[in-house]
């Protein structure tokens, strides 16, 4: 995450990436969503997810890969789940539609758990599984990711995504402690930004067809993304892949489409969303207490050589939160040249 | 594992798990219940889990660190939830009330999460994951482990546990899907049979207080595991050990005790289990057959240089399974010895 660019406000961020969703032709309403949702996304420092995949989307409406009018339903409901039928709809919209389901369910029933199909693309992970908290609820969500980038443990073929999972627990004075994490060693994301910037990746990201370690970037295509802990990880990402993916009738495997590479075929993505209501389980403010404790404890370890701090799962997304909300996103050089021709390619005010 | 050793049918096992147990002051039922559910454990190659952890069991209930009368409740419950205090119970009869439980809340509810308080070492994860697939449910177990093992990462003080995760899925024809795995690269089991071994680590299982990497399985004790892909292996054991634990008011953290430690203090063990109910999803028949698809899709990718097969989770266990069912378990001849010890010791017949 680079820190250079110039800065704009989240509320403007949101409003650019609303009026550009409308000009595409997304209902006025829905490209209001999203545009807050993706200015969130890089509010919390999920700068491959936020407006930085705005001309993606834009060129996927276009496209017609996306149901720009789309009837988002509740395909199948009982006490404490729903699957939600997307019907092809931006995956913000899916997946913000079931995280305020399972929320208002998890109220009756104290836990519920809320899948989608025909969904796309949603941004990062923990946008949703914070979504809870403010309920005084845990989230947990996972997703199928948007491209396969790993073989089975033992094989080549790339059968499976980097499917990430992400938990979000509230604490009293603390920030939440919020997980947000691919079943990779490393993100996609992460080989991409180190090929723009012709840098070598470290040993134990990447394998290449014969096993070998890969560490150029630019060679990428050549190879796979290593799961964590190996047979661990492959094992984490074809579960996520059958709970978030096949459970709700959504893809999951080879049916798995790149979103990356292609604009118009439907991509069947499939998330699901847990809310687990504090208040069923004991005294709320007890628990997020307790919580402190924990952070508190993690931080008091003595340190190995080599390190200066113990850090809470999203201690740097929120630190990252806290300076955008008060100065703004910053918006690097490459960006803003895209944002601007997008814009006017748009016809609209350029951010 | 090793296949060496007399072999015994897994009903005998149980009936002498039993009888040793019921001469230790555990009723009768409870004796009979946890001896099939440790005879379980070793049907599924869970060699670790089950009658090997006799001995351990017994000098536990003798100190009194296990009520052998306990009154297991139900201490929260809502619609698609509940905490089930354990009242210091053995483990297993905790968490198989809190599978029945979720099983049957699942029922009506489409999903139920049943967590635990005051109960202690269960056994395998995969034991309480796999109890939901016979009502063709779907089940995820997470448990806070019996000791702490490794620091938050970048610290050197011991705050967490491998704190495991199973998640268990019906097929049609094929076996279950059967994730069971610790958020440490080895489980802290794996270091002591190479101990007994005298056989050196790899690297990457453990490293000592200065970061280095550990290899001698006898200098343990100087060092800790490893989570999985790093700060995300700390990630996960920190988020598995808030939902099992502190969630339901279990230990977490510093006060985990250790198990195998320490025979009179109460652990606070805590657990949860999530069952879901397939039905509420969709066509069970079909989903079955599309984890059979899934399960073809895997073995059918070419294979990297230096492997012979692509494995699904939980197959290598399968075939431990279907070849202990039928030829009994083998008891190796150390094992054999101290459980002749102990049946002499409580006056019981030998296995």
């Amino acid at each position: 995450m680079s820190e250079t660019g110039r800065r704009v406000t989240i509320a403007r961020l949101a409003e650019f990436i609303a009026t550009a969703l409308g000009a595409t032709g997304l209902g006025a309403g829905d490209a209001v969503k999203v545009g807050r949702l993706m200015a969130e996304c890089d509010a919390i420092g999920g700068d491959a997810h936020g407006v930085f995949r705005l001309p993606q989307y834009v060129r996927r409406l276009k496209a017609g890969g996306y149901n720009a009018r789309p009837n988002i339903r509740i395909a199948r409901e009982k006490t404490a789940m729903a699957v939600i039928d997307g019907d092809n709809a931006m995956g913000h919209l899916v997946m913000s539609r079931a995280a305020d389901l399972a929320i208002d369910k998890a109220r009756n029933s104290g836990v519920a758990w809320v899948g989608a199909r025909y969904s796309n693309h949603a941004g990062p992970a923990a946008i949703y599984a914070r979504m809870p908290l403010a309920h005084d609820m845990i989230g947990v969500y996972v997703a199928v990711g948007s491209a396969n980038h790993l073989p089975p443990w033992g094989g080549t073929e790339m059968l499976l995504s980097t499917n990430p999972i992400a938990i979000a627990v509230p604490s009293s004075e603390r920030p939440p402690i919020v997980l947000d994490m691919a079943t990779t060693v490393a993100a996609y994301g992460k080989v991409k930004t180190l090929a723009q910037r012709g840098e070598p990746m470290p040993e134990g990201w990447m394998i290449d067809r014969q096993g070998r370690p890969l560490t150029d970037p630019g060679r990428s295509a050549e190879g796979f993304l290593l799961p964590i802990g190996g047979p661990k990880g492959y094992g984490l990402s074809l579960m996520f892949g059958i709970l978030a993916g096949a459970l709700n009738g959504a893809a999951c495997g080879r049916e798995v489409v790149d979103f990356n590479a292609d604009d118009t075929s439907i991509t069947n993505t499939g998330h699901f969303i847990v809310a687990v209501d504090i208040a069923a389980f004991g005294e709320v403010e007890a628990f997020k207490q307790e919580m402190d404790r924990v952070w508190s404890e993690m931080k008091s370890s003595p340190l190995l050589p080599g390190f200066d701090e113990i850090r809470l799962p999203g201690e740097r997304s929120h630190q990252v939160e806290l300076d955008r909300r008060a100065r703004g996103v910053p918006v690097h050089a490459a960006l803003d040249t895209a944002l601007g021709a997008l814009a006017d390619d748009l016809g609209i005010e350029r951010l």
